[in-house]
């Protein structure tokens, strides 16, 4: 059976989130060259790499409501630019890994998928799987898409990740877990301390703290993330939600040792966990 | 029925063919304003547009011999980089053409082919389509693909410019013409001379005066551009080879004026041409 890590790096890490078209140079490079040394290290593991648009794509994004539709000839043009915009920074990752020597191929999820009415009626997975098949690392991002009922929308990284998720599990050969590199230390709770697990048994309780994205982010946030994740720890998918500012966490992360963030899934699993 | 026009830009035109990673940025704009132009005044018309890699992916795919085959990490890493070399060109003019307000769309297609022994076995056009059909206009580029025997190769701009004629062709809603633009003034004979017509009456008196391209070009330079052109003229699907570098052409022949260069197909049907 073959390892294949999801891995999110957030937009709100690799860009400044508050200040439009401004990214994050040292952390992308850090970020390149600590999945180079995972990549070295693990030889047999299969990588998907996706990025947050941050405060690239989201600005856009809010000034056309591309997640809204597309009528008009200004929603086309914004349409574009939302995904040019997405483009220009996955395009600065893209450069950052290339130059680690890791051999990534940005594939548009615009190219992909299809909604409608904002639900996703098609996801072709192909050119990914092949890419991976390849010994090639597939780099995705949260991207507009057209929708056959209201013209236009945008999925998140988060949603596409977690397709991808499913779709891998599905496969018998592969195991699958995703981890979202962010800016934050983790999922926090009522007083600010890191929630070390969420599970199906305590997520209930747990969902009134989890507030949304201070800065703008029309794809939900942080209550959207979790509800994505525990979605697929249903179905055995380990997720974790770690700081990708701290240099070996990600490593960590990947290779199921123990690390500071939050586990979404099932913790007996997460002690059993043997990496191969 | 629809006139869809299918635009190449050469590589040639766009780019200082003998100076690496060198793009004509006025040609570019220039193009950009005339096309917009076309769109403008012709609002029913469809376009779908591709750029020749010119001196971008053509240096870094001679380098890695991505055209013959993938094997080591060394070829797998300078897949990626030869994809990254064509985006960067591409995203140039997507940048021009956004600022034309023309409502452009990249659409890499290494996300759409798939060959075997370098023949195509798989093109995903629906991504195009939809474009189409959602009122932008699809951008597309002579890019690397996964294959599944060899590893890798390149396809073409004619190559995939010629696929999509064809798709399109068979689709009864659309009178399809594919306009190349080139650095040239259309196909000289062997006195230096413009071909005004090349058709399959004439052809092979023809062929043995058409050189290949002085300058680094993977994928045929213009003999490998005729053949595909005639190939799908006998479908019945005009085709022009023309000047960029004089302003106007491009629209001469998209709106079937009569305009100096090499027409591709039957003589007959291009006086009779009526745009509607």
């Amino acid at each position: 059976m073959m390892d294949l890590a999801l891995i999110k790096l957030g937009g709100s890490l690799i860009t400044d989130k508050d200040r439009p078209y401004t990214a994050r140079p040292e952390i992308i490079q850090q970020l390149a060259r600590e999945i180079r040394a995972i990549a070295h290290q693990n030889p047999h593991l299969k990588l998907i790499i996706g990025n947050g648009a941050g405060s690239f794509g989201h600005q856009s994004a809010k000034k056309y409501n591309t997640i809204n539709g597309m009528t008009t000839d200004t929603d086309k043009l914004g349409f574009c630019v939302v995904h040019q915009d997405s483009i220009d920074l996955n395009r600065l990752l893209t450069q950052a890994f290339l130059q680690a020597t890791l051999p990534v191929i940005s594939l548009p999820p615009v190219t992909l998928a299809v909604t409608q009415n904002k639900q996703l009626i098609k996801f072709d997975c192909s050119a990914i799987e092949n890419t991976l098949e390849a010994g090639l690392i597939p780099l995705i991002f949260g991207d507009v898409v057209l929708d056959k009922k209201i013209g236009s929308t945008i999925l998140s990284t988060d949603k596409l990740l977690t397709e991808l998720a499913k779709y891998f599990h599905t496969k018998t050969k592969f195991r699958v877990r995703l981890i979202n590199v962010g800016n934050y230390p983790g999922v926090y709770d009522e007083h600010g301390k890191v929630i070390s697990e969420i599970n199906p048994a305590n997520y209930l309780q747990i969902k009134s703290f989890i507030g949304e994205s201070k800065s703008l982010d029309v794809t939900g946030g942080m209550l959207g993330k979790v509800e994505e994740f525990l979605a697929i720890s249903y179905l055995g998918i380990d997720c974790w939600i770690i700081d990708g500012n701290i240099p070996g966490n990600l490593t960590g992360a990947v290779l199921g040792k123990p690390i500071l963030g939050t586990f979404i899934g099932n913790s007996s699993k997460q002690d059993n966990y043997e990496h191969s």
